[in-house]
């Protein structure tokens, strides 16, 4: 049994992520963790999330001393602010835990990367090169061997399970850039009281156009512009991609299909994504689970996407154990169905 | 014309009172305020209520000197905080103006009540006294002649409508109280950021059990102890109340009937009540509407009645809007329907 | 007072033009129809809509003689099926009446348009010729000499109004096609039982990619080729389009406001267009208005555009009325404002 | 490994059934049935409820000799239509299957229960006699040795687990009725096309007023009548009961607690309620899980309980997974938590 922590447990994915550890037969629930003057400090968990009542009750400690969390831990879980994990992730590397980290904080080198998008200079380089990115389909041998993962944003996810293969193998026309428009539910907002995620002022509209972070996110790790549009929309979960994008002169629907066969192998171990040929990807199929829904169509040398995700499963919490599962060679989906 | 200046303009109500006033023949919207420290200041109000724009754009102005206001005013229109309203309405009234309050702040009388519901003890027990409780289908010849109108709550509008008719006809077993059961859409809760608004954390839960303000508003008013419980539902407007109580020993179909009739008679101008009999109401219907749906079935001595209103137009704006006009001596729904 | 019929009012749009008609001062509600086998015949329309309880009680007539109707009749209102609009419309006009056209039947001229997308071939050429297409904002003239207007769909509403100001002024490179994602709410497919509308299985997802009949609609009235994607959203009422397209080298934000300006002059009678600029267009600022808010972004050579209308208004009933006022002289927004 | 058969396995009940069974370690799902003409028949289970794939991808065969069913299955899940439950269930128990029947079909002894109530005459009296009602906390030992348990239903079961405890400790003034107001997400109705369920139509509302055949099945099963209320919620999943009862005079607040605790002592494997104490029930910690949260408050003699199940669960299908476990020796709550 590895003893795991989770490092900001009392948002959505925290909650996730501590029942996730909790039913996985070969890690131990080690302890939760906020902020050291959050106001939920030495709540039970269960008292912030009431689904949790009965089957996890730990206590969200104060987190005083990371380095005593680090000492204790196997398995260290980033759910925290990306400054906070920028700051925490280094204490519990140089003692030899493995690092999960869902924040942005590990995802994307470049000098100005940081600074422009995230608002903070990076101060870790050596970590952030050695930083693996955890999409768990498509970067299983470097997560099998890494210290520090960077587990994908919620829309870095859905778009790249969905684009990659084509990009991989060729079919796309990269001259013009595909057009990524997704809508999430408000829990990709996170756990807080806001006048934007209040329950009366939501409703469907776009934000971040042109500026969104996790458009060079994904530009980075698909090696390719895109012009990506995020959504509000008025759902508790879930992720729907529509992508848009132009193939090579001649692609057939039958390249494309192989494609997509290629990259995801009929094999259920190896990966949560679930191919549904022309079917649309729809949000029902996919909240609750750790899958990705990709569907496609084709007309003339226009095709469009449809990747669906939860964003707090697959776009957060349960891909990061799908990489925990990689890394300790438990099956993949440990946990997860 | 009559100069309208509304305090406390930005909330949900505020923007309802501001479209009402803005399509009202016979008022002129002379002003919206807001706090002086507020942060919407000077904003239009379309840019807080985009479905405004292109109709009411009026800027949201700091409230410096409400004396100034007073001056430049026929009516005012409180939908402030209760102790806001407390502390206003008297500048006000003694210069003047026409006065409808839709806080708490004089709905009730009683030595102890505001100390103990409202946590503050009240200062003006003349006005108090002075004020007509705006039920509007029930104290219209009081509100004709009134210069301080407390617009009653939302939850006491649903459940005195209902009631009312059956206590006045000495139908009920008062006995047995009845028991209030009503649920809330969230707007009800105002227009501010909290995380029990917050769009993930809202789910259908009682709240106030036992303690609600409402319910000595409720029990005051109808001179009948009741037992209220009030709930959060998923949805941003109305309110569904569902009433049990006892009947008298014989009491018919009949006589139930004959009390609803005589009380809201078919009188289109004099009343926003629609009667459905043995219907029950559903939200659908009244929301966006200045209409309260009431119908009711008997079985044996036990009646089941609903009742459901706009909480946002029946349940504070409109009904501030029918008040108006009974007291300015115009039609009754003028600007409602 | 002009005698105004409403066909086909049991429907969602029905019940929205019913109040409309019964509000405008200078038209008079003289007859609601349904099919003559349809089973909500002879009941009030406020039984299927309660809202309208109390405001519009007219029954729902069993069309038998549309002949006799149109004797009675200054202005007929379809708010029926494809091939039913299509079928009564004539009989309609060879008595003088003024038609407004929900349906698709009149909107689009092509020898096999009607064949591939809507399943039925046209047999009245000469009237689809005549017909006026009744984007209110750019056919005025058309439209106020017209004898039968084809009242667009409510997407290729929603997308026009955000993309002709562009293309009559020639800023867009119309090489790369638009692309137009867009969301409705449910009732965007009508009142009736259906497993895809049903409350448990409707989440977001796309539908009708490729293929929607709407495509060649947006096409045809654009005189440039889209690439557009419906979606069904998990609300009752509202479209948003998110719209990407390539401007003309050096196209700058200044000619892109001008050209909106232009389109969209602050003129409050001419139109029901909102700008927003550089805003995101959101549902809950449209929902139960007449306007379509449009705001956009630049960056480099891409433009995205969002578009919100209500559906069921500016997509359907309002619009409707804003041709009836257009062709009768009445202010443009009478009965909408 | 148990064989194990589900009857009716296309409704939403069936779906979570589906995914039960295949997650429980001593059970084999040997087959999905739905009736012969069904238009789902053969199709795979997953191409109904898309959570499903690649996790149950069965396909649901046509039920044409549910004798066959029975020679090769151990237990067999009903999750069908009262009829067609009370026309089965017997020709799977004489072949000496264990049924765990879904419907209200045996939950009820009386001569005049179902022809009032369900519309048909029970047949099988002697079953009917025999059926052990499964509330899987109250009925353990019945259930541990029963071959046919009537699984109860979503209203009963949320409303009984709150009431037994103060009746079985003789706390409830029992002259007056306990009133009991629930509210029901729209899956409650089962999975099909209808105008009730339309997306657009549902909005909260109260229905089955004095009639619904869950009042009588309280009653029966609680040897007390009660007022019983069922309504409509604009949400997927989960109930919500609030319930209003009188005690007996003089009874405290650690009486109610006693009887609570002696109830549902805090032994996790017995059973699937969580006390919350003076804390309300709400219904985002009940949905998803298979638990039951009772919260109660008590003023004067008058106590308010809140009761919150996922119906779906709960309220059918992991109440039966209990009553499997019971009846077969498993850990109450395997493949439930």
């Amino acid at each position: 049994m590895l003893n795991t922590h989770i490092i900001g447990a009392s948002g959505y994915t925290g909650a996730e992520l501590a029942k996730m550890v909790h039913l996985h037969p070969h890690l131990k629930l080690a302890g939760l963790y906020v902020s050291a003057n959050s106001l939920d400090a030495n709540k039970p968990i269960s008292e912030l999330h009431g689904q949790l009542k009965g089957v996890v009750d730990l206590p969200l400690q104060p987190l005083c001393s990371p380095q005593d969390v680090a000492q204790a831990g196997d398995i260290v879980l980033l759910a925290t602010a990306h400054e906070v994990s920028h700051d925490l992730a280094p204490i519990f590397l140089v003692r030899g835990c493995q690092v999960f980290d869902l924040s942005g904080a590990f995802r994307v080198q470049g000098d100005t990367f940081y600074t422009q998008y995230y608002g903070f200079e990076h101060q870790f380089p050596t970590w952030l090169e050695k930083a693996v990115y955890g999409l768990a389909e498509w970067n299983h041998d470097a997560i099998a061997s890494a210290q520090l993962v960077a587990v994908p944003g919620c829309y870095p996810t859905a778009s790249q399970l969905a684009l990659k293969p084509l990009l991989e193998s060729e079919l796309l026309d990269t001259q013009q850039w595909p057009v990524i428009n997704a809508v999430s539910g408000v829990s990709g907002a996170g756990r807080k009281a806001s006048m934007t995620n209040s329950f009366c002022e939501v409703s469907l509209q776009a934000y971040g156009i042109f500026s969104h972070r996790h458009q060079p996110e994904i530009a980075t790790h698909l090696g390719q512009q895109v012009i990506f549009t995020p959504h509000l929309g008025n759902f508790k979960r879930g992720i729907l991609a529509t992508i848009t994008a132009k193939l090579v002169d001649g692609v057939t629907t039958e390249q494309v299909e192989a494609a997509m066969q290629a990259a995801y192998a009929a094999d259920g171990d190896k990966h949560a994504v679930r191919l549904l040929g022309q079917q649309a990807a729809k949000l029902q199929s996919v909240v609750g689970t750790c899958f990705c829904d990709i569907g496609w169509q084709i007309q003339d040398r226009h095709i469009i996407l449809t990747s669906a995700i939860d964003n707090l499963l697959k776009g957060a919490s349960s891909q990061a154990m799908q990489c925990i599962n990689i890394r300790n060679g438990f099956p993949q989906l440990t946990a997860l169905v």
